[in-house]
């Protein structure tokens, strides 16, 4: 009977692991920071803060360096932060026509990005993701010194638990992804990821619903700072949203089998060049101008069931902004001004088309630095 | 300088107001309870239980009542369990032929519900809330030993900051319906209030949309056991999210100013009775095919946006559910089936036409239970 012996350390072991992500989710908010500010923002001993301060240094996960001097006060403390020297993430996407991958390291600095055409539509799942899992290893030989902590994998369908039940845009049914890749890897939806991607990478407030324009049209909805997932993770499909009937959605079906879905009226097939717009190709324009429309019927629907503040538009709407915007504005404003004080605020997305491929890394940076002990287990003998 | 002096006691008070709702709070989850059980479930020694026990039952908040003897195991203990005897909710509603008062006592019993109707687009909102007013007087008249606690109002509209902005179906703009009441009153939207009585009142699961039918269509998303607001508390207006366009939509203007709205389709003005359709009556039969295909397109891109899991259809819905699922279902396995490895389960109301007033009521019940110092200072001398 062991029980008692084999409690006690349990216990400690834990503790220890819940210190240690408060301590760097400390640093990872408000450093650079001393041991003695962090002391008192965690409200741990100073002894306490310096042991697990020495366990995250030998971790690679912070460094330290002198503070700037702050006057007379004396000789200066020294400051810990984030280190962007040994901890990285990778994030990988597939998306219809390109494959992306990028790591990058504990600070968010972004030290890879590699984009690969490639018309994945062509390809059965197991040699796209090959493809993928090569072009991720290239992205990582590329830093040497930096250790990848995980890894995840943006999809452009909807994706529970894994595995992607139906992503009509890719050809996908039923595809267990991790299987397929061969390595451990979390999946999930990217215009979900994007969204985390806008929020922690680029400049949207802590509400807004993150508008992805690929071939397939999806969006993310960010509430109070958190992704909003629905009952089963499926929540944001804006590109399945209705925008049209009768004649006028007659004929034009959708590659999810329904008919007058955002998608077949405004996704990336549907759209113009940003340099036949530029040249004022009067085709182009009109294009534009209704696929700006069908956008505006879907994000009013989508405005009334989800309130959401701002609107970011990304992926292939970012560069189209100035000719998408005017005529979406027009909608929202007939469909929604008499209803309520104030419309939305729309905006193009500040990360562009890096947005899903960086909040997958973002994803995983964040899970490190709420329990770095679960990394430096694997990794080292913290 | 009473600095000192005086903020020991408010150091105590607050404390004690924590405490008397942990207790309260533990007796409304689980009760009856002994005092015993009270102190192992809130962590307070018994003497402290015992002495908050004595307040709540001041209060009226909680009654005592002997334990059924449990076999051998000597006297029985007494019981804690909340009263029904002195403290009520009053729940109001104004909706567009109607008017609602419920008095609901603190075991969340309906100890008097009133319904007065009323073409209220006929009268000014002054006139409209006078008649509440004496409504809601009348009802509490009706059970002279309660004392009411607090009282809220469900309005069939978007409503921010206790004004309705434009609640076009009851021709209301830019109202101060708590100036106009005469009384303190918290306003909430009525599909949002529904939703929440239907979650406290009815048999609904912690994640599910409402779909409040009346003149207006109107929405409340329940996500893990609480209502989603969004950013400006004007989430969930379903009755103005997009179903149909081109020739389908002209011509038939929604009140909000725009067309295509689902209200236009599916709005109570749309519907046949239950008793032309049960007698089979061909233009009624179709009238409630067309209404429920059109609830099926709104909901189809209410499912992708939201993914609730479950739909609850109420208010005149809720009769006309054995005509209305079936084109619906239909509507919403066309438009998701290829997409999603589950449809979302379709489902009447458990409580009908009371849901929104229920709703108003029940929260007041939670505030008290939530701060019961803040209600018993109003009215006792606890």
């Amino acid at each position: 009977m062991h029980a008692n012996s084999s409690q006690a350390p349990v216990r400690h072991g834990a503790m220890r692991a819940q210190n240690l992500g408060l301590v760097l989710g400390e640093v990872a908010r408000g450093g650079p920071l001393t041991r003695a500010a962090l002391a008192e923002l965690t409200g741990l001993t100073k002894t306490t803060v310096s042991r697990l301060v020495a366990d995250l240094l030998d971790a690679g996960l912070v460094a330290e360096a002198p503070a700037v001097p702050d006057g007379e006060r004396g000789r200066p403390g020294v400051e810990i932060s984030l280190s962007g020297d040994r901890v990285a993430a990778l994030g990988l996407e597939v998306n219809v026509a390109y494959l992306a991958a990028c790591v990058v390291d504990l600070t968010r600095r972004v030290r890879v990005r590699r984009v690969l055409r490639r018309d994945n539509r062509a390809d059965r799942p197991a040699a796209v993701l090959a493809a993928l899992a090569a072009l991720g290893d290239a992205a990582v030989r590329e830093v040497p010194g930096l250790r990848v902590a995980g890894t995840v994998l943006a999809i452009p369908g909807p994706v529970g638990g894994g595995r992607v039940h139906n992503a009509p845009n890719l050809g996908w049914r039923d595809v267990d992804v991790p299987a397929l890749l061969g390595r451990p890897v979390t999946v999930e939806n990217e215009a979900n990821l994007a969204a985390l991607g806008e929020l922690e990478f680029g400049a949207a407030p802590r509400d807004f619903l993150y508008v992805s324009g690929e071939t397939g049209v999806g969006a993310g909805l960010v509430s109070g700072g958190a992704l909003f997932r629905g009952a089963s993770g499926m929540a944001g499909e804006l590109g399945h949203v209705a925008v049209a009937s009768g004649a006028e959605a007659g004929g034009r079906a959708c590659r999810c089998g329904a008919t007058g879905c955002l998608e077949v009226f405004a996704g990336k097939e549907a759209l113009p060049s940003p340099e036949a717009l530029a040249s004022g190709d009067p085709a182009a324009l009109d294009a534009c101008a209704r696929a700006g429309r069908a956008l505006g019927i879907a994000l009013s629907s989508a405005v009334n069931l989800l309130d959401p503040g701002t609107i970011v538009l990304g992926g292939c709407y970012t560069p189209l902004f100035r000719w998408l915007s005017p005529p979406l504005c027009e909608v929202l404003a007939e469909r929604l001004a008499t209803l309520r004080p104030d419309l939305p605020v729309l905006v193009p997305s500040a990360t562009g088309p890096d947005a899903a491929v960086l909040g997958a890394a973002g994803q995983v940076l964040q899970r490190v630095i709420a329990d770095p002990a679960a990394y430096a287990e694997k990794t080292t003998d913290m």
